[in-house]
């Protein structure tokens, strides 16, 4: 006899019904010499009773342990009034228990599948991922992850486009993240590397006359793993042919309200808000902000250029320099401690201390208060609306570098207010933001050249072209992120499609070395020679998406065999080491001697 | 102004409407001193007709090449009297150009991409895969290849299935296909294997109590090429518990169903037939039979036992020997050169040679025919149903060798019998076939130890397990491979899911070393004794199935951008050699001397 029910299936009006059902016990006890089970399957729990007088079955019932996997049937029976359940849908009935096959016994668990668990050593939990995966919370990690990705799917295939799967095996591009590189066994001494993106060959799809293409694409990079990063990583990755940037935001707009539909059931409004890099630099310091929350960053450069503090004087005065705010609002209560630490955090950006100022007891507070004038103050407390219990901090830099340090220690404000319950940031808050007019070019100090802002197949705004070659930092790129709680989901742009131009931005501009252009880029210039029709798109991060999506910390939670920090499989016991005849091979194919 | 149509959308009732067009000119004539232009997009081609009035446009539109990607406005007209094309949908209008745009110039095209296209080299074809791609008919195969994605999902999906993303890098498995070796910087002298199927992901993910689990999966295999094979491929891989090899057969039946239905409009009969694996071996020498015609093979063993053939009978009195021959109906006529042709693929598989008996007119002719007695001949004549202008094969060994040879002369001899008309094999009939009952087990002669027929988790049949240990041989495997005309499509099983049981085979039967068996298997022998429900699984190439679907004989023409025979990407030009940088990093990551 087969399973006829799922454990979350069963109501009172199934009384009377024999029926089998199969799964994991979720717990056992005796209540007044009756032995009450709670069957566990992935849709639910059902309570199963063995009554003494069914001598054989109750003794072998004694003898399991949780998490053992059993197959009881048994007829379905109100429960005794009173003792119904109402957290469980099944709570009304009970399978009065006639026969069980004992399928696997489960052995002591090495910790319990509770709510404790989370506490549980992240080693030992990856090591028996198997137990912790069954916790039904995690479970429904791993579902709501298939659900987001048959949103995504089902509302692009809606939007007739084609799914392509692209090729891991790609050829090596040191210019990006450090890749993972493979042997070829048949071209000695040649690599592969694992592909960090299905970039080029989706704009090679587009070449082809694809027209609309997407893939959820498995990707890698061998970098240190953080809690945002494994070594490998799925990609929401898309790329249209004669669209420019509205039709994509409206697209993706489109697409994450699917998203939140049909996972969360929420109405996330459309279209999503916008801003400049350089609005999001000013106000929030960074390029991704969080607008979840306050706490903006204001300018002072003009208020400082004539001040006697010449530490903000020289700084306004000289090229590119800027003089940031911001007003940490009800945080004059910080201890030397947290101040120490913030301090700390703007020094590994660059700046040589964290000026401040509080408001404490009707008074300002300030190592820099005697350095500034009436009119500076006075400033200062409107635009910064300075209150009783604020504290304002201070960045004067370059201005991104202002930007940044301003951006940073405003999000770490923005904990210790969280920390003092005076800031909510609700975690069902969903702010989608595109961010959008990125300079194409960034100039690379170290380098002594251009660099692209991001890669260098962007389109430039097309009246920005006539700047290429003369004032590159000028030119705005048709690049736009979507940016999600202050975490960014993705990027994309429109790309370039005229050889010519392709040309000029890889030797012109970037200066890149006519062989290396050759070697790294020479099929895709090529390509566009032969009819390369207008096309942009964009790359998601799918991982983050679910774990903001599922509210989770750690992209660990949503995969379902993560690695380590060290890149370590622990339930698979990878990376491992091969054998002699392996490593041979791998010599040959390296060309190295033995 | 944007596209308002595709270039397969606008009728006749579209008469009179201002549009806008845009793709690829598919070609370009002059007919009475004005111009006809055939836009294509991947919808499909729209007439457009630029009159010399309109003297620049004119000029501009004769300069383009094929190929070439415009923008066209312009007004939907009725084509005149007797000009409509109707093969075509869009063949009763044409456009009159207003306007162009003029997005990309395409330069001359290494070869035409017409029908001939396929008779150009194959390499020269890879290397401007971007624009073998864009034949309509390439785009549609690929296509067709997201449309049977679609369907597997969505009916998966439909049963509640949960995909889950199981990591590519994975631990060294030396048991199998040669795999890739990734070195890993993180842990030097260790190495990733790239995954040749998720095979015990998904098991634990059945220990993790999921239920049901599918995934489209990446795999990799560093084996030579061929038509059938690339070094990365795609699986469709299932695994589910509680389930029998019943359930199994109707998920997979019900599936393709809809594959077939979804993608071609066909209806597949459902339920498959099944053929246990020493029918299909004695009755088609091979364990994937193409049933779409019959050249059966029959068992003569019995009948050359008293032979005065002393070469048949010595095989026959043998122990394991086996007699076996086919009737190649109606090749007589086959040439010397096909014959020794298929003389010396016998030889490959260890045959000593082709014993044949021609019947041509109304005599039979053959080497072996003075040492056959009469009784023997009628019994050939009668059971093989010999006629004039046929040719019957023999094939005299061990029974397997015996069977093997015999299914691979009757495949040659089928392609021989096509090439005359006398076979015909329709490329619409698709005859599925579930072929069971397997050995558990096989004799390694070389190895001295029993091996695993398929794999080692794979479950004996409940009532044979009592000769698990005294008879392995006799042992059948609850296996099942899904064959489709000739080809395996796939294979899975019920596993094993009782600790005991796993390690008895690993240990007691296949004779692996226990520190082999930890070392490979350790942690999945563990994860068995936490609960793990009884599970089974099936794994189906998807190339194959897409090749098969679409009616392509090599699945490089149903892969976005295959990998030559030499597993290189002429495209992505890769593999490729390394920076001096990354050979260092691999070096320490290998722990190898520089």
């Amino acid at each position: 006899m087969k399973r006829t029910h799922t454990c979350n299936e069963l109501r009172l009006s199934d009384a009377g019904k024999d029926v089998m059902l199969i799964g994991w016990v979720e717990s056992l006890r005796d209540h007044g010499g009756v032995q009450f089970l709670d069957l566990r399957d992935r849709e639910g729990i059902t309570q199963i009773v063995f009554h003494p007088e069914k001598k054989e079955l109750f003794e072998q019932v004694q003898k399991l342990r949780s998490e053992s996997v059993i197959q009881v049937s048994g007829k379905v029976c109100k429960r005794e009034e009173g003792t119904a359940n109402a957290n469980l849908p099944t709570g009304e009935i009970e399978i009065n228990a006639e026969s069980m096959i004992i399928h696997n016994i489960c052995e002591v668990l090495p910790f319990p599948l509770d709510e404790n668990a989370d506490k549980v050593n992240e080693d030992l939990r990856l090591q028996y991922r198997f137990l912790d995966l069954r916790r039904p919370r995690n479970l429904n990690l791993l579902r709501m992850r298939h659900k987001a990705s048959k949103a995504i799917r089902d509302y692009l295939d809606s939007q007739n486009f084609t799914e392509v799967e692209t090729p891991a095996l790609f050829k090596s591009t040191p210019e990006g993240a450090r890749e993972f590189l493979v042997p070829s066994r048949l071209n000695p001494g040649c690599f592969y590397a694992l592909s960090q993106s299905p970039q080029q060959y989706k704009q090679m799809l587009m070449v082809a006359g694809i027209e609309r293409y997407y893939q959820m694409a498995r990707c890698f990079r061998d970098e240190d793993l953080r809690a945002d990063r494994q070594p490998e990583f799925t990609q929401v990755d898309i790329e249209l042919s004669f669209v420019d940037r509205e039709d994509m935001y409206s697209l993706i707009e489109n697409m994450l309200k699917k998203v939140w539909k049909d996972v969360l059931g929420i109405d996330i409004p459309t279209p999503f808000p916008r801003m400049g890099y350089y609005e999001a630099m000013n106000r929030y310091g960074v390029d991704k902000p969080d607008t979840r929350f306050e706490l903006e960053i204001q300018d002072f450069t003009e208020t400082f250029k004539s001040s006697q503090f010449k530490v903000f004087a020289s700084v306004a005065n000289s090229e590119g320099g800027a003089i940031k705010a911001f007003n940490a609002k009800g945080l004059a209560d910080l201890t030397q401690g947290e101040l120490k630490n913030l301090e700390d955090i703007a020094k590994t950006l660059g700046a040589k201390g964290l000026a401040f100022i509080k408001a404490e007891n009707g008074a300002w507070k300030s190592p820099i208060l005697k350095f500034l004038s009436e009119s500076e103050q006075s400033e200062l407390k409107s635009k910064l609306n300075i209150e009783d219990g604020d504290i304002v901090f201070f960045a004067a830099s370059k201005w991104e570098q202002a930007c940044a340090i301003m951006g940073r220690i405003r999000l770490e404000a923005a904990k210790l207010l969280q920390k003092r319950g005076k800031l909510e940031i609700p975690t069902d808050k969903f702010n989608f933001l595109w961010v959008i007019e990125f300079p194409l070019m960034l100039w690379d100090e170290e380098q002594g050249r251009y660099v692209s802002a991001h890669h260098p197949f962007t389109s430039p705004v097309p009246e920005d072209v006539p700047f290429l070659l003369t004032d590159p930092l000028k030119v705005r790129g048709q690049h736009y992120d979507i940016v999600l709680n202050g975490i960014e989901l993705g990027g994309g742009s429109i790309r370039i499609h005229q050889p010519e131009v392709q040309e000029m931005v890889f030797k012109d501009v970037l200066k890149i070395p006519a062989d290396i252009v050759e070697s790294r880029f020479g099929y895709m210039l090529n390509a566009f020679k032969f009819g390369a029709p207008p096309h942009g798109g964009i790359a998601l991060g799918f991982d983050r998406l679910v774990a903001i999506l599922t509210n989770r910390p750690s992209i660990r939670d949503i995969v379902a065999f993560p690695k380590t920090q060290k890149g370590q499989d622990l339930m698979a016991q990878s990376p491992s080491a091969v054998t002699e005849k392996q490593l041979k091979d791998l010599f040959i194919a390296t060309n190295l001697p033995e």
